[in-house]
């Protein structure tokens, strides 16, 4: 395979440079409050809700917390992957040799049928340049539609990752377009990172955040949230779901060695990859995250159900799970009781995509 | 029944005193865009697509279309009806005499299963007003759970109109509340027309409406904004659900006399109701508005699909029939076309509501 872009440094100062890149191509997505949503977040779970838990029969803990929702379901492609695809792009641009080398008519190449293949195929659309996205076969017809519709050469793979691999370096060899990997590279983490960045910019004066959780699958957005608020008092937080295993990121984060692979189909499906090894350095061995829950899957669904009822926002079910924990995780909540007292935590929830199908929404709320 | 409360006369210096009266209780619903849509509006529809419908052979119509959503789903109790119910209790408290005669503690009372219902619960809390709400027994759980929720008295009673009345009678006698009617009164129109009288506070300088469209049941929202925009050079318009007759609001208009009964199972339920007199008398009689216009039922799933996928927005199916006019129907396109020119309209689409129940959208979308 051909080596990645080079790239900065990854820490904040690196963060704020890749914001002022991509600012052009990106949406500053709305910071929302909810008041129901904090009043539920601030009202401890009853014994009962705790029953069957392994927090039954403990004293249910009483965080106060004031959620501040970043709302990247309303980034361009429906997610906050779209920063990180345009700021490898811009990267790519500025690499010496790149445009000399013909850089820009053999184009760029990933694996991905979720949003990544989404934000690099609007990405290259937009400067011109041509993206091969390599799909697995039973990709969702609506997904390999949109990919298309950003313009981008789909070239089907078997679904296994040797067969997906096997494929991309077929393309790369024919093609000579560059890799640009979905998660573990850190021009794709850096662009990430740019929505806490953004966020942080966008509260009131008189609003400092106690902490920020986002979901948690190959580890780009947690990652850069925490490089984002590396040199700040923000408290960096990951989430993931604990159906089949999800939870590698927390079962790694906990034992010190970062899990590999992982096989689960939690309804959260964002989030079914393993951490990469790029993040994981950062969000395990440079200690810039302050710890990794997991919740279920019936307390996605109920998150979820509050998004929409509530908020009356489209949310993807992998975009809740940080809502999740601060909602029904005891061990969170009571961590946040014993730092924030009386007086509280702000806390920042990013959402981090919209783009579920209506056929699959149906499904989950179907009983 | 008891004599509803004295009003104001209905013109646009009234809608701005209602506005300026019941700004302290509702939200500043925001005004979006999408070029998505705009684009989509702005493209004209193939002859294929025509096929089938009452406009197959004629030439597509191309109007150019700058859509600015009024998301009235993001407003307190997830409708534009808080506003009129608001405002309708603001008035009871102003009225000479209900003070003292006890007003306060015999409170309100109003028959519906729907938006109003929660509405008036609302508002009736706030001010610490009993709420007697009388709902079919048939009523969805959820939506007797939610007007309970907001601290009414739900009483039951069966579905026809005969029934509820009957039963609101007794209520009134055995308490003396007042009725707030859902939308045939003066001071719910002018309380409606205040999401109107906000979009238009809300444009950018540069921008000038066209056009405003709205959804038509009762026309409570329909008049409301026509006297908005009596004084101005903004039109007005109402969408309708054509399915089982549900467009009376359009036949009536049509043929110079209103409708007072219609059965009809359209999706977009909270329009099944036909227009009251007093809307009649401001849409119709006053003609203050411009004209109305049809869509299926397909068309409005088509365009609360693209509300979902798009703008990644909860939306209930009555919310987007005025999209679906915008969108699908060749007669309003064709008047755009005409009227705009190359120039094309700005125009104004209000999102009257975001109460869907999840099950509800899964059915729909489930085949």
């Amino acid at each position: 395979m051909s080596s990645p872009p080079a790239s900065l440094p990854l820490t904040r100062a690196s963060v704020e440079a890749a914001y002022e890149l991509i600012k052009p191509y990106i949406h500053e997505t709305p910071v929302l409050t909810n008041t129901t949503l904090s009043q539920l977040a601030s009202t401890p779970r009853t014994p009962a809700e705790l029953e069957g838990t392994e927090w039954a029969g403990q004293n249910p803990a009483k965080p106060v917390l004031r959620l501040w929702f970043k709302c990247e379901n309303l980034q361009r492609i429906g997610a906050f992957k779209a920063r990180g695809a345009f700021h490898a792009i811009e990267r790519l641009k500025q690499e010496p040799g790149w445009e000399e080398g013909g850089g820009r008519l053999k184009g760029v190449v990933t694996h991905s049928s979720g949003n990544h293949a989404q934000a690099l195929a609007l990405a290259a659309r937009t400067n011109n340049i041509p993206a091969h996205i390599v799909m697995p076969t039973i990709s969702a017809p609506a997904k390999i539609a949109a990919t298309k519709g950003y313009g981008a050469n789909v070239v089907f793979s078997g679904s296994t990752s040797v067969e997906r691999e096997a494929v991309t370096a077929t393309v790369i060899a024919e093609t000579g377009a560059r890799l640009i990997p979905p998660y573990d590279h850190p021009n794709i983490i850096l662009g990430q990172a740019t929505a806490s960045f953004e966020l942080l910019s966008q509260l009131p004066p008189s609003t400092t955040l106690s902490g920020i959780i986002t979901p948690l699958g190959g580890g780009g957005l947690l990652s850069g949230t925490a490089l984002t608020c590396s040199s700040t008092s923000v408290k960096v937080f990951g989430a993931e779901p604990s159906f089949q295993g999800a939870d590698d990121g927390r079962r790694g984060y906990l034992s010190g060695e970062r899990i590999p692979a992982v096989s689960t189909l939690t309804i959260a499906d964002g989030l079914r990859t393993p951490v990469g090894a790029i993040p994981w350095s950062i969000i395990y061995e440079r200690r810039l995250v302050s710890g990794i829950y997991s919740v279920s899957e019936a307390q996605i669904r109920a998150a979820l159900r509050l998004v929409y009822e509530r908020m009356k926002l489209v949310v993807e079910p992998s975009a809740v799970v940080g809502l999740a924990v601060a909602l029904y995780n005891e061990e969170f909540r009571a961590m946040v009781e014993r730092q924030g007292g009386a007086q509280g935590w702000d806390l920042g929830i990013i959402f981090s995509g919209g783009n579920v199908s209506l056929e699959a929404l149906g499904k989950l709320f179907s009983d």
